[in-house]
């Protein structure tokens, strides 16, 4: 079978209620999404892997959950007005505005005129609000372009409340906003997206030795989140291209369909840029004490981060698959189970017969209360047809119920990458 | 004891790590709050619960998960553009502004002068910001004021996607913004907040059934969550306190320490006012149709919607407990266990034997592994410590390991709220 291209995902997705166009009665707002019911049952079950993967019941990390809207002073010791850009460029006979790095200037893509443009401008990035009842300059504030400052003005917070011995982490999962000039690509470059990441305070001198820990970590979680190891490549971004704060970054890329490779994650050494500075804006001192009495410090910071919606599209990406069954052109989800959105779905053979029906619903009842995670009650249509419905929202596996079951308590289990069908004892399933 | 005030409530939330204030080393930015590592957990176990409780694996429930930036027309067909204001006054002498219906605005409350004050203007309390590269007066959008919109504007999606009988829900947790004039008292009145709530579809003739229906449920979510029923009252909204769309309303109050009776959730029937409202500013049709064949029109909807701060500060402060333990004053949260951010405590008798320790590590290995929630370790000053800090965080059981557990497996278990202790075989341990 073909590959998948971006469309067939978008498609699916859209199909069978995993994500929609954000605001879409109303023509959308570019570079939003929602999620819609399979979507927001599948993120859930990727953030929360991801909280067990790195933070949950580490007795070195805080898990913490901070204000989108912050001291606008948050910004300027992170360096984010002065530098957070992108170069923009308007096309002097259609007024369309683009990216000065990512078209080629000489012709405009939207009208097709020669050099039209001028030199390029920077555009900050970051949303603008007003907080407060007076609207003037004072009042100005910014949708937070990333997560990562919450921790940073939080570490004081962390190390006043629990003494934790360096190294530690602090981290979250949580929402960040970027006014990209074009917003591309279905879930990929959006102006409303989530971050799940941590910052891990170090004494500078193993800043080596974390990083590379880090970095296998990274790869183990892709391999958690079912990503091929073919698929997922590192790349070491050379200095030029590197944020302002940072003297070492690794990008982990995805192979997305149509996309090819693109980020979907990265690794940074931050040194003591973001602590230094907020001691220096805000007065604080941000050094950590040892408790050994030795010189206290500022802490250097190793930063793992991930694109919860990147992180999503590539999983669902990868599981997009397509075969045949019976002569049939089948699509389905190939889902490791513990992020599919529904675990298990149970069937009544037959939905006329009442015996059938009532033995499902208490089958159904008490898969529930056993399974950590959905599962759901299909009556609808032939099994057949409720098989490649749940296919293709990629459900691990169909429990059905038939005239034998109700002589031998054994129910027919089928397996969606196999389409194999096993006789079970009710009281032996497990999943 | 004497009653809590919400000092002491604030004082113990930060002390202890359940929440700061915003952007605190920069002097903070009024209304806004950042969960600490506890406060994370315990705002976790709490939307959890919540899910739980109304949403997750009921045929008729739909979780989504929409975008905070939403086309701006969402927000002229809500109503919100023209009618989402408050009064405000500003002060001729001082220039400080008020809601003037918070004020008594015969005399400023800021400079004490008298008769400053003009007639009020309509503040709308929308956050604005521009959306892509071009800045002008088409570019505006708003942070949502209320997550109800995602459900609205997806409630075709739903339909489209999943076929639902009638009566369904549609619901989130999501953040939404308001522009206070005046944020205070903590996390009740705030600029950023989260919000938990659904939208149930009906035909209107069933409504005042379903009002009764979720009704009975909140007040059982209440229950679920340790509020004391005399200490949560029902406030029947008259109509001109109600807000634009609603037929009717109950709000919700909990009796806060220091605050009084104020709102933690509300229930109101929105009728078709917002699914009709979207269908003539979008001119997509909104209709239901039954599946038997009969007329489509356009439901009607029961909104029952939680505060998830409140709801949080309700149960910290319900929570908040002053007694005395052998003539020593104790502070301790007696929260529900399955709300509690650490479940059990682990402690060795002394962290100097290192054969207690190791016993310790591998009972909190083992516990680890076989709850459900968080499990600490703590081997850090003398027993009686131990449990005060563990009340003070409200962990209900606190294990710990001594000389006779290296003899027949046995541990004494601490309960949080009696401060009785019991023997217990390791192997018989369930929490």
């Amino acid at each position: 079978m073909a590959k998948p291209n971006m469309e067939d995902i978008v498609s699916l997705a859209k199909r069978r209620g995993f994500v929609y166009q954000g605001s879409e009665i109303y023509g959308g707002l570019a570079g939003t999404w929602d999620y819609g019911p399979l979507g927001t049952l599948l993120k859930r079950n990727l953030t929360n892997e991801w909280l067990g993967y790195f933070i949950d019941g580490r007795p070195d990390m805080y898990q913490i959950d901070s204000a989108i809207l912050m001291n606008p002073k948050v910004w300027k010791a992170s360096g984010h007005v002065d530098t957070f850009t992108d170069p923009l460029v308007e096309c002097g006979n259609c007024h369309n505005r683009f990216r000065a790095d990512k078209i080629d200037t000489s012709k405009c893509p939207a009208c097709g005129k020669e050099n039209t443009f001028g030199e390029p401008r920077q555009f900050n990035m970051m949303f603008k609000t007003q907080v407060g009842p007076v609207q003037d300059e004072d009042s100005i504030a910014y949708l937070r372009p990333e997560t990562a400052q919450g921790m940073f003005t939080n570490y004081k917070n962390i190390l006043d409340t629990f003494y934790p011995d360096l190294p530690f982490g602090v981290g979250q999962v949580g929402k960040a906003f970027r006014n990209e000039i074009s917003p591309r690509d279905f879930l990929f470059r959006v102006r409303e997206f989530e971050i799940m990441e941590f910052e891990y305070f170090i004494p500078e001198n193993i800043w080596e030795a974390k990083f590379e820990k880090w970095r296998t970590d990274m790869h183990g979680w892709f391999k958690h989140i079912g990503l091929p190891e073919d698929k997922v490549k590192e790349i070491e971004v050379p200095e030029n291209d590197r944020a302002h704060y940072s003297k070492r970054t690794i990008d982990f890329h995805y192979d997305f369909p149509s996309l090819g490779f693109d980020e979907i994650g990265g690794l940074a050494y931050r040194t003591d840029f973001d602590l230094k500075n907020h001691q220096e804006h805000s007065g604080k001192n941000m050094e950590y004490r040892p408790k050994d009495g030795s010189a206290p410090f500022i802490p250097h910071v190793i930063e793992p981060t991930f694109g919860v919606d990147r992180n999503f599209l590539a999983v669902l990406s990868n599981a997009y698959t397509e075969d045949e069954v019976e002569g049939e052109k089948r699509t389905y989800l190939k889902l490791p189970a513990h992020l599919a959105p529904v675990k298990v779905a149970v069937f009544p053979l037959l939905k006329n017969k009442p015996e059938l029906v009532a033995k499902a619903k208490e089958v159904h009842k008490m898969l529930r209360k056993e399974i950590h995670g959905e599962v759901m009650f299909d009556d609808n249509g032939n099994i057949g047809k409720r098989y490649r419905r749940q296919d293709e929202i990629g459900t691990p596996y169909c429990v059905t119920i038939d005239f034998q079951t109700l002589e031998d308590d054994t129910v027919t289990v089928r397996h969606r990458d196999t389409t194999d069908q096993t006789r079970q004892k009710i009281s032996e399933l497990s999943f």
